[in-house]
This record gives C-alpha cells, sequence and structure tokens, in this order.
C-alpha cells in the first residue's frame, strides 16, 4: 500500500437527468468530478493510501464534497478549506450523434485562488512514492499555477515520481499560455500521459496526418509523438490514449506506451458508453497503480486501457470498479456475463 | 426572423419511466406533442416567430400546455380556450425487437370540436411566411378538416407558402377517407413531405416492391413516389423521408428531395435511438428553416436530415438543438465528441 | 386454460437505479423474482390459469411480494406463509465490458426451511396439466429438495407433464451435490431444458471443445449434448439456449429442441440489452406455452426464442409480453416500428 | 368471508410529485382511484371477496387498471371491456391554505357509454350479500344511470343488502337532476351515506344553521339530517361524516349513524392529512365491514371513522390498512408510535 | 394589463430533496429564484404585462434561466446576455426546529459585473407603469448600484411608480454599507416594503422592544416603524410583514400597511409550511398588483397578505396561484377543502 | 478530540418513498442504521474520532455499508468482513394516527454469528476514553453477547468510561432473557440511558401508574426509576427520555438526567416529526459528547435533548447536525428561521 497524492480542483458535477438536455432539465445529478480527485479516487479503491489535495470553501457544499472523497476511501485530511467558492460544471450526456456537453462555471474557486501557505507539501508528501496532476491544475491561475510548482519542487527533492496528464482545456488557456507554463512544469516529470491533441495543442507536437474526428488513428503517428515528447522532455514514460468516437454512443478506445525503448499497445475496445466524462482520468489511475505495482510494460498499458474501458460503463467521473474487474477484463473476458 | 404558423392538435405525453411497459407504469413522464407543434418548436428553437395555432381546454392541463410551449419561446397567443378535453397518449419506449407503442386518448378533444370562430385567421397570417399542417389534422374529426380547409384558403390568399406532411394515422381514419379529403386539400400545398407508407396509404401511390419492414429500401422507388406526387399535385417539392428500422434500439436515417426538376439524397445516419417519437416532425422542422433561409436544395435536404437524426437522440417530442449543432453534423462531426 | 404449476423461491430483487454500481447506490428499484415465478408469471399472462407455489414470510414484505404475483394473474392461493424471511438478491445492471452482478442474500429463506405440511400437493395438482421446477429448488436446502421430491412423486401419479430448467447455480451446492440429486429427481422428468454449462456441471455431460466466454458456439456440439441428456434420462424433449455474449450491452440469442428424433433451430436474435436477468425463465415460459397449444415443434423453438428475445427488452424478471406481440417477432417483424 | 359487489367507474389518478402544482409539473404519480373501486378495494383488503363491476377501454391502460385492482386482492372478472376511454383525474395535493383541486376529463369513458349486454347482473350477484354504489355512477350519463337502475333492481330482487354513497357532484349534474334521477333510486337503498351537503345537494334537505366552511358542524343538525333522509326514503341505517377543513393541511373528522332509533357518534379525530382523497370512500368501505361483520352500531361507526382517519394518512385512493390497525386505532391507540 | 418592470438578479436555485440536508445530496431539484425576479412572475400569472430585466451568461445555464422565466408568461427580451456566470444558491428545506438553510454562491455573477449599456432603460420602460427592485441589487455590487440608480432615475423622469422591497442581506453588504448606497436611493421610491429587521439593519429605524425570535410581534412597534420609514424618506405607502416562527414548520404571517395618513392591518394565517423561501416576494406581488387593480387600502394588503399565505404551500420560489385563489381566500376560505 | 468506541449491529435500511405503505413499494431509499452506529455518526460529526466496530459480509453491500459510514468521517478500520448477510430493515414512515413500521429480518447476520477473533480489543481501545453499546447488541445472540461482554471486560480492564442504552427490543429476546443477560453485563456500565419502557422490561423497574401510550407522563415517576437503576447498579448517571407521542406526526420531547443527587430537567420540544427512527440514539450521541466536553449537567441533559429535537427533523437514522446547530436550539432558537 504506496502513499499517493494528487494535486488540482473538484467541481460539483450537475448532470441532467437520462439524456436530458439542460433546457429540460427540472433538477440534476449531484456528484464530483476533477482529473486529479478522479484519479486519486481510483488508487484508493484499488487500495492504496491516496491522498487528495485541494482548497474547498468551507460551507456545506464543502462538506459534502469532502463527505464524497471519503467515501470512496480517500484520504482529506490536507484539504484546506476556505476561499469563495466551489467550481460547478453541468453535464449533458450525449447519445448517438449528439456530442456530450460539458458547461463549466469555475472561475474565482478555491482551489484557483489558494495561497502559498494553504499546503505544507514536506508533511503532504512525508512517506509518499507518487504524485500526479494534470496540466488543468496550472491552468486554473497564475496562483494554482505557482502551487503546483511549489508541489512538483517539494516533490522532486523527496525524490518521489511524478506523473501528468498534460489534459488540455482551451477554455482555460490559450496554447501560447499553456505551452509556456508547462514547459516550465515538466522538468519534474517523470510519466507523461496525453492524446495526440494535447502534444499538439500544448507542446506543438504534431503526427503525421491524422483526422480525429474521422474516427480513424495511425499507430505510427502515435509512436511518433511519445518518442518525441519523451525525447524533448526526458520523460521516463509517454502514454498515449487513443479514442475513436464513432458517435457519442459508440467509441473504440486503446492505447500506447513508450517506455524510452519500447512500445506497447493494447488492445482495442469496442464500448457501448454510459458514461465517458472522466475516461482519461481512469486510465491514469491505471497506469499509475499498475506502475505502483511493477506490472511488466505490456500488463501496465493492458491494465490502464482496461480500467479505463470499464469507466465508459460507469456513471460519474469516479472510476468505482475494483482491481479483480480489471484484471478480468485484461485478461480477455469482456463478454459481460451476469456474474452471480 | 420569419413569422412561421402551424394547425394542429397538440396532446399531452405521458411516457412510461425508463423503458417500462404500462403495466408496469407507476407514474409518467409529462411532456406534449403533436405533429405540427412539434414543427413550431424547432422553428421557435431556430430563431424564428412561431405560432402554433389550436385549441386547448380552458383549465389547469391546458394552461400547463401553454407554459409548455411558452418555454420554447412559441408565440401562443392565438390559442383558443374551450371545449372538452386535451388529448392524451401513452407512450412505451421500444427497445432491441420490441417496438415503442402509442396508445392514443384523443377523441373528442377540443380541437376536434373547434369552431370556425375560434381562429381569425386573417389575423394570425397577418405578416406571415410559411403554413405548415399534416395529414394528423384533417383526420381528426369533420370538424378539424373544416378548420383546415378554412386556414388554407386563407393562407393561400395571402400567398403564404404551404407544407403538408402527409402523416397518415390509421386509427385515425381509413385510406379512402384520407384519400378523399386530403386530395382535396392538396390544392393549397406548395411543398409535400412524405415517406413511402403515406404516399400508397393516403393517394394509393406507390414504389416498386420494397418491404418496409425489411429495412432495405430502393433509392429508385422513392425517387418514382416523389415524382408521382409532385406531378399529380403539382408541389413545387417534395421531400421523403427513408428510415429503416434494424430494430428499436437502432435505425438508418437518410431522406430524399425533389424540386421538381432534380433528386437530392442526403447522407444516411446510423443511430443509437433515445427516443424517435417526433423523428418525422423534426425533419420537417429543419426542411422549412432551410427553405426559409434560402438554402441550396443539397443543404436543405443536409439539414433537415441533420437535424432529424438528432431528435433521435432527445428526450420527448421536441426536437431542442440548436442551428448551429445542425450545421455541425452536416458538415461531418457525427463523432459525439464531448463538447467542453 | 390450462392450470400450471411452478415450484421454488421467490425473492427480492433491489436493482440499483439507472447503471449504479452498489457502492453508488441511494436506493433500490423492487422487484420480484425467481426462476419459476418467472415461468408462472408468463403463462399467466399468456392466460393460462397459473399457480406458483412457494412459502413466504408472514410480514409486510410478504403481503408485498404476493400483492406484486397477484398484479399479473398468478394464482397466489396456494403459498404458504410463515418461516423466517424472503430472500433478497441485489443486482446492478451491466453494461458494455462490465457485467452485470447478481449479490444473494437468500439463506435461510422461507421456502428453503419449508416442511411438508406446508404443501397439499393433491389439493394443488387437482385438475392441473403441466407441472415446472428448476436445478434452484432442489439447491436451496435438502428441506427443499425433499418438498421437491413430494411435489415430483404427486405430479407423476396423476399424469401431469414435468419440465424441468437444470439451471445450475453454483453459489448454492457443488456439481457433485447437484448430479446426486438431480440425478434422482430426472425420472419424473417430460421436458429438459438447460444450457451448455448446466449439462456439464450438473451431469458432465460435455460438448465438443466450445468456449462459451468467446462468442462463438457450435451447433453441433449442442445437438450432442441434447441427444445425450435425452438418452440418459428418457426426457421426451430437450431444449438448448444459445447465449453469445458479446458484452453485457449486445448478445446474440437462439436455442435447439430436439425431440428424441430431430432437431429444430431457431432464428438467432441480435439484442440491444435492456435487462437480460430472467431471460432462460422466459423462454422456458414460451417452451411451455408453446406445447400446451400444441405448436409444430419448429413453431414451439421459434415462439420460446421469440419470446425470450422480447424479455432482454423488459426491465425486472417478469416478461410482461402479450401472445401477439411474440407470434409478431416469430413471424418476422423485428424492426421495432412504432405501433400507433 | 362474504361476497360484496360495488359498481361504477374507476379513473387513472394523476397525480402531481410532492406538493407540486400543475403547472409546475414534468410528470405525474400513477394510481387509480373511484369511490365504487375505492370501497372494494378496502373490503378485498379486509378479507371480503370483493367484486368491482365497471367497464374498461381494452388497451394497454385498461390493463393496468384491472392488474392494479387485482394487486390489492380484488375479482376482476367481471368486469366488461371495450369503449372508448378511461377516465383520466389530475390532483394537486394542498397544504396549508390551498387547497388539492381535482381536474376531471372523464367524460365519454367506456363505463359512461356502457350498455345493458356489458353487465350480467344475475351472474354477477349469484351469492353476493351486499351490493354499494355511489351518486357518481348515476350521474356519469343516462346509460350509466340505466345500468344502475337495472343492476339495483336485480339486487332487490335476489335480497341483497344495498348501500349507497351520496357523493353529489356539481360537476356532473345539477341538483335538479340529481334529485329526480337519485330519488327514483333511492327505493333499493337500505344502508346511506352521506354528508350534509349530500343531503342538501341532492334532496333539499337541510340541516339548521351550519357553515361548512367555517370547520364548525353542529351535531343536532347532523342528527336532524339524518333522521330526514331516513324517513323520506325508508334507509334502515344512515350514516353522515363530518369533516372541519381547518386548512388543506389539519382537518377533524367524524361521523354519526343512525339506525333509525339511535344516534351514535364516533370520536373525533385530529388528522394531520397526507392524502385525503378518497377519505369518504374509506369511510364507506369500514362502515359496510362492520355491518357485515355484525358489530353493534357504537362499533361500526367508530370502526368506520377509525378506518377513514387512516386513509388520511395513505398516498392514493385506496385504503391500504388493515383490520388490526384500524381496531388498534378504534380502541383509542393513536400515538403513532413506531410498531417494531 | 400594464407593463411592469423589475430589475435585479436570478439564480439557479439547487434544492436537496425532500427534507434532505446538503451532505445527504446525490442530486438537487433545479428551479430559479430572486427577488424581483419572484415579484415579476406574480404580476405575469395575475395577467400583466411583466419585464425582467437582468444579465445572464450566454450559456446553456443561461438559456434554460430564460426558457423558465419564459414559461410563466414573463417577458425576457431585455435581458442582457453575458457575462461570466450565474449566481447559485443550495437550499436546503428545514422543519421542525431545525432551520432551513441557504448557501449562496452569487458572486462575479452576470449581473453583478453588468455594464451601463447592457440596459437600456428608455426603451426597457417605455409605456411601463411600475418599477420594482430590492435592497439586493444594489449591494450586489458597486456596478450593480449604479445600474440600480440608473434605473430609478429614468423611472423617475418617465414617472413611473416605484417601489422597493428593502430585503437587507447580511451577507451581501454591511449594515453601514447598506444605510449609505439606500439612503441615496430612497428619493426614487414611492412604496416601500420591509420587515422590522430591514428597517433597523439598513436604516437603524427600530421599533420597541421585540424579540422577533420570540415569535411574538407588536402591533405598535411596527406602525411605529411603518410611520419614521414614510416620514424619514416620503413613502406614500409602507407595508411590513409580520412573520411569526413557530418553527421550521409553522409560521404565522400578517402585514401591516401604512399610507401615510391610515394603518391597515391583515388577519393573520396560521401557516403549515410547504417552502418559505420567496415568502416575502410574493408579498410585494400581491401588493403591486392590488395597487395596480386599484384596491382598497384594506383590501390591498389583505391581497398580498392572502398571495404570500398560499406562497408557503407552494414548492419553489415563484409564487403561482390565480387571482381567483387569491381572492377567495382573502375573502375568508382558508378551509383547503378540495376544489373539483 | 476523543477516542470513542461503540459496538453493535448495523442494517441496510429500506424505507418506502414518501409516505408509502410497503404493500404499494416500488423501489426503496437506502440508507444505513444501528443504535450504535448511529451514535458514533453523531459523535465523528461533532468532532470526534469515532469507531464502530462490527462484522459485515464481504461482499458489494457490505462494502456499500463501510463506505457510508466512512463518508460521515467514522474510521472503520475495525470492523471485521465475512460471515453471511448484513441484516436488512424495511421502514414505513407514519403520519398522522397511523404509526411507523420497521420489518425485521436480521437473523443470521453477519455481526450475530461474529467470533472472538474477529475483535481485538486491546488495539481497539487504544488511547479510548469511551466505550458505548445498547442493549440490542447482546439481544442478538448468544456469541454477540459474548462478544459484548468480552469488549466490555476489556474497556472496564483499561480503564474506560462505558455507557449503555438500555433500547429492549421485544422482538429479539424476553423480558426473562434481557434481565438475565443485561443484569450480568450493568456492572462495568457507568452511564446508563433509558426509557421507562426499558427499565420495565428489561429490570422490573416501574415508574408509578403512567400510561406512555395517552401522552402524559410523570416527572415524579421517572424521577423514580432513575434513581432506582442508579441504586441497583451503580450507575453514575441515569438519562431517562421522555417521549409523548401525540400522533406519528407530532411529539413532544425530552429528557431527565440523574447524576446520583440531583435530577436535572430539559426544555420539552413540540416537534413535527420528518424521521423519528435514530431519534434515541441521537440522544446518546449528545449526552457522550456533552459529557465528554464535561458540561455541566444541565448544559449536558439540553444539549442532549437539542441534539435529538433536531434528529426528528431529518432523513434516515443519522443526526447529520453539527454542533453549532445542536447549541443554537439549546441557547433558545427553535424558531426555525432561514439560516441565509
Amino acid at each position: 500500500m504506496a502513499k499517493v497524492v494528487t494535486f488540482g480542483e473538484i467541481m460539483l458535477r450537475l448532470q441532467t437527468y437520462d439524456h436530458q438536455r439542460i433546457i429540460q432539465a427540472t433538477g440534476f445529478d449531484a456528484t464530483f468530478g476533477g482529473g486529479e480527485a478522479n484519479v486519486a479516487v481510483s488508487l484508493a479503491i484499488y487500495g492504496h493510501e491516496a491522498h487528495f489535495i485541494t482548497k474547498l470553501p468551507d460551507n456545506l457544499v464543502g462538506d459534502l464534497c469532502v463527505s464524497e472523497l471519503r467515501k470512496y476511501g480517500l484520504n482529506t485530511k490536507y484539504i484546506a478549506r476556505g476561499g469563495e467558492r466551489l467550481g460547478v460544471y453541468y453535464v449533458e450526456k450525449g447519445a448517438a450523434q449528439r456530442a456530450s456537453t460539458v458547461t463549466y462555471d469555475r472561475k474565482h474557486s478555491s482551489i484557483a485562488t489558494a495561497e502559498a501557505k494553504d499546503f505544507d507539501w514536506e508533511t503532504i508528501f512525508d512517506g509518499a512514492e507518487w504524485f500526479h496532476f494534470t496540466g488543468i491544475t496550472p491552468a486554473l491561475s497564475e496562483e494554482a499555477a505557482a502551487r503546483c510548482e511549489e508541489a512538483l519542487k517539494a516533490a522532486k527533492k523527496l525524490g518521489i515520481t511524478v506523473s501528468c496528464d498534460l489534459n488540455f482545456r482551451k477554455k482555460l488557456w490559450t496554447s501560447e499560455q499553456a505551452n509556456k507554463v508547462m514547459s516550465g512544469l515538466m522538468q519534474y516529470v517523470d510519466v507523461c500521459i496525453a492524446n495526440e491533441e494535447d502534444a499538439e495543442k500544448v507542446f506543438g507536437i504534431k503526427a503525421s496526418a491524422t483526422d480525429i474526428t474521422s474516427g480513424e488513428l495511425s499507430d505510427a503517428g502515435y509512436r511518433d509523438v511519445a518518442k518525441q515528447l519523451a525525447d524533448k522532455f526526458g520523460f521516463s514514460h509517454v502514454a498515449i490514449t487513443l479514442r475513436e468516437s464513432i458517435s457519442a454512443s459508440v467509441n473504440n478506445w486503446s492505447a500506447l506506451l513508450y517506455d524510452g525503448k519500447d512500445y506497447y499497445k493494447s488492445k482495442k475496445y469496442h464500448i457501448n458508453i454510459i458514461d465517458r466524462v472522466g475516461g482519461g482520468d481512469s486510465f491514469g489511475g491505471g497506469l499509475i497503480y499498475a506502475m505502483l505495482e511493477k506490472y511488466s510494460m505490456q500488463d501496465t498499458i493492458d491494465y490502464a486501457v482496461a480500467a479505463s474501458c470499464l469507466k465508459h460503463s460507469i456513471q460519474g467521473d469516479f472510476n468505482v470498479v475494483s482491481v479483480s474487474e480489471v484484471l478480468n477484463l485484461m485478461k480477455g473476458d469482456g463478454s459481460g456475463r451476469v456474474q452471480r
């Protein structure tokens, strides 16, 4: 059981019932989600001591958020309280040719305005083996980017493995801003997770002609992107997820792992989607778990992809599946036969 | 922003929860729907001044109906109030090989017994550019057929473009009755919307051997039907929708447009269905919008089919999608990627 | 209208909402289900006088169970009341590659501890034409197995046709136990229903190499299993269901019937699944109905498979479909077109 | 266990969720209710063989209605099927000073247009001890009034005790119409149930100055009304319910019984209301039960009032309480202590 | 039908289901509310041409808000779109001794940052008879206070009657700030609405010793407050609402009106509460309606109090009651008898 | 922050929606509850390190239970896993004169069959200040009684304060059995919590003539009971709760504390009930909190009663109220005014 720390924003996720559009809404299912929290939940469920670091307002909604994290076994003791608000995102679940939509209301959140004194990184990282963040955290605000850098420095000093999911969000910053900030942070990162779009939008690293909306993806192109990323920033590992969106209801899903030497390709899953928001984060959670468990490279990418394949069948951002369920799928049983 | 008028019946739609059968029901989701109301809602959402003309009982349920129409931006000021009742239809959503069922309880409705004095067509049509009705309205009752003819005469006199969706309903009248009444009304119609079944059931116009339950449809046959319709009644345009029902869960959907000279075929969409009731009406709404916007013939049929493709992903009769969403799909992005 | 009797356990089925996992549950949809009750409900809905025999606790939850059975037209007058409890099973509905799970809490139930005096088989079987049970009943407990044998002896004495669905449940007993008990009961059985797994697990009867999780099934193998079963126990008919699990969302479904002379193969259905728990029981209900109606062998297997195909589109264990709906599908209309 | 028959209309009851007004509705809880059906359900739950006679449309909603009645143990075999429709009533539950509203959509129902051949009264009444109807049935239509008279004549011929709840409904007929029709039917009635308003509105029988909206009711006045009713029509018993509406949330509830000689006054209950629709019918059900059980006059009125007191705590029209619960309250325990 | 304009903030109201606390929430009922919007909805429902002026973000949640306002007949054409966000407030409904809680997340809203050019007051006020705002609007931000003053000046110039509900919110500003800003705005106000707390907190105007948490209120004290307010600012009318909080479930509710000469006291209602948020606003809506209709002073206060009494029985901020329902209560029928 | 340990059974609480009776149920709200768990949750929410000790089955429902406890901040690390099942109780919420009902299905639970080796009391109690159990735990089974005694001996040895709520459950054991077992355990108890019924049913200790169903309770009688209990078993403190059940909707609630010398009487609260199951446990939680905080005797009983008064307004067994909310009520504000 390793201590793992993730840092970032968590928001209240308000999703319309069934497949309603927001204009039809008379209520919302309320859960919570955020890139780094989602990864931490995966690791807590897999049995590790997972800490999620953020700042939440000191009100009833902040309390609800903490209690939901606690429910899934997360350690919440280093969460700072205070600031103005908890971010909210409204989700419409798409279907067929209609895309899911995510409407953010996240500005001025407590985490985006957190101060250095909110987090005592030495205490937080004491005994930790892994630190994970995503490109969303530094994109939130200058303060958040500064907090991120403080965390990374502390982690590096303590020899903690660091992973980063690039996770470019065009509503938070431009490619120029992302490039500048993220380039400065990559020196602390060991394991990089991305999709082709991220690599291009953040670092201008581009694979050979591939149209991501066409649903056809080129393996060679992705290998190229992985290698360029590793070469440029010295990552020990680069993982790239490959999503083929056939429609909002059906996707293909696979991934690629590069360890600086070889490329490992996962199986490709054909998925009837229940909820795909959080799919990428569940991949990160699976990848970190497999690496902490010292799986072989092939098993690592297979575990990460199987874990995230299952996420697409789960409501909400959190990937509530067990290690044995992931292993079962990874070993080949995707038949969905009833487990009695 | 054009003024568009539609005229017909709207009913309370009582649908069982999830995929329950009616015998399992302990409650119903309540929305409203009706061919002409559905078209009007589409046009209101696309930004036009859409008026829906009907008669509703002067009670709390009639008030609810008006308020739901208002919600989507419809102009409801010419809706007559009075009469006995609002029609109801009970919907079971099918899945897999089990068909959706619609159980009507629409007799004796206020609109079916409306009188000439309920509608002042000159005022209603003042400044209008388009009038739309479907074959359901004259099928409701002799009174409704008479009201329909009054409206058509007034519209024609004012030079308003008239569209009609043939929409044959075997529970409302026989082919013989339909043929007689509809033949008399077609002289006022410019744009005709139909599917193969309608043309045959209403006017005996039949394409070469095609089994509509087999899921295979012949292009040539449909072109033939379109031409026969246009030739017989002098329509400026005939649009024919082509549905291939693979199951209650999966359909293919496309359409054909004939402008008296050329045939324009849309793309064919493979759809995982959320709710297909109202699919044909959303096609009509899209077609009228595109023609009001003076789209090219190809763009017109593409817009109408893309709009109605999206409808299949939406709960309820009303096609709550924006122009930009339709254009996005029409231009080729049916990938359903999350819109953040 | 024939009198049909089935005997076994019925449990409260607690299913999470939508596709939630149990750990996400804040409530459960409550229905009831059990192999023999499910068959009886099918027969009641098809119009026969169906009696379900069990023992239920004498409390409010037992009352709810009786009332739910009555709702679907079952005759509940021979249900014994008393004992400790009603069994419960918790259901998570799977999707995509995530399997549905069933968590049983059925030990110590009233039926598992029922005494001989709870059932007066002579009265119960008076005028009956058919008796059905499954391999679950004798697996519940020694008492239940004894009750089962008492029922079978009484049925045989009265010349009632007996059917048995082998239904092996590994959580209730081992193959050794099953083999021993079931071998003793098969002498009373005329019609045997099984799937390949059952035949192997209960009687060690095995078809040639087929991997049931691979989704590919061999016809020849199943014919072989059917023949071996009939030869060994003297069954007049053996029916074998063939499920190909592509995923938890999509299955293929067909079946085979052997009448001691010829093999009859049904059509294979490709199914988008709403709820597959109870699928096998709906096959049994369809088979018994078709045999009571003296359908031809081919029509019998076609009816049974069409009935159970439709079950996969229905929420809950009970197959609430009408004879005309089954016939319609059996005759070829699986298009799912809206029935207005 | 006596055979009891009731005859009248049952409707689909569509109630908004919680305390929503209809204009806020996005769905409805669906139950069924009707004066005579409600009485029959009470008697079925109390353990008698209760038959409810009506006519229902031969569609899925009619099937749902039958299955709901069966659920509560009613015998539905003499229900005629056919005709146009099932009536619907929309219910808004009031609270505080806001009254509950009931919006009827019941015209043209199957029962209102039932024909003489729909009911074979000799068979229906075979072995019956009691027949109950209310003033609603003859008010539905001339046909329904004729059916009612046919039933009454058959009942009288067979010596069956007849009870009638006057139940004046001003939306169905005028006082003049009611007086004329009801006066003709009273000759067949033994037991009359009324409230002061009914007696006045139907027969012009009026107690001394009492303002029913003031919440203060005069005992003497009610005794007078009961006596006038009995004297005029020769009823063996007259029961009068006394409701003091403090608000839509709080009522006082009591009743008076006159057996032609003495007056029996019940306890008065102070009630926090959950659902008061069906309150009067539950009184009728309790009264008939107590008389069938040959309770003393005092116990009879006490049972009827306790039964209907409990109804006010129950959702829906049907009074799902057991005999022992009624007896417990009638004997004085209204403390509402948790029953473990 | 008069044109009435109100101006202020509207927020998404997220309320836990039933009486859940926020920490128990897994979803929220979603409605909208805000002091001035609530008043405008009342007036629209009463039949006036009501305009609500605000600024909403140009996203799907802003669209939902507009559509909900439209549903109740509000005119939304002058609503500005843009800015960062829509405010949110989380509501826990209290019961018994547990108070309801409201958790605001309203900072940085579009309306709080609206600019002068967002509103063309001359056009907005064209033909208007009445303008209403509350003390919440200027409390939102300096910008909002400036917008408020611009509106007031424009209204005054056009001779429009102006009403203001003082509505002190301690989380938005201090008494000092309120005093300063509000004192500057009162010169434009004709009709002032307040409760004792408001008068004291905003202007330091205090009645003789009354403990508002004790539930006992002194008439003389309130008359004194009303007179002081009118004398100080020259209001033509001052209305003061008097709430006695017995518990979160039960309140007494009445009010006082002062027209500069005489005092008019309303009846006092004893209320079992469904939802009391928005109670004060419904009083304002009733008061303005009654004054527009030129009711007598006594009828005016009676109408306003009856209207707001009914609001306490209604879910959500909006007082969806009709004029006839208010008149019925105002005339004395608070019995809550079922309206059939 | 003190370490507090409680030990006992927790069950899945299945409650019908709204005020439905079980026979009307189509689903259940699912929460968890149990005397000792409820107390522990109170203490965790008040900020103490609360450990709940039990045994849960090692399945998905056991996992759900653990996660729900964790959500409220309980420390679950000493919960044993294994055994057959988790107990279930079905709850119907009463109203007016209809009592709530609780139907238990708790036999054969994991905790009732727990073995000595499941709990390492020395480790569990390490650093603990308080141990709490109720009379339910030893009543479950002989094994549970033995576990209880083991815990008590360990606690006593370590000088931990022990409290016991007598909590007599007539469905679990007889008075004779209770007397025998509980008498043996009382030697370890310091603080005893009871109601009059408990004292009489468990120890035959009876106050002077008081009819608990009459709603009138005698102070003197209760003082007498408290003194008898303290004298007999040497308790340092005895607290007695006093419930006056006016109806299932309205109760009065107060309590008495005896410290061996003086009697302290709390205020009496008049409560409109939302959910009273768990009311007694919330009193225990409040009492322990106040004693841990070293409140004066009067403040202790006031805090405990205010805490449990608030519980009656909360859905579910757990008393999710904060210390400040309890203090606020205890200090006199029961007005339920909205907290903004």
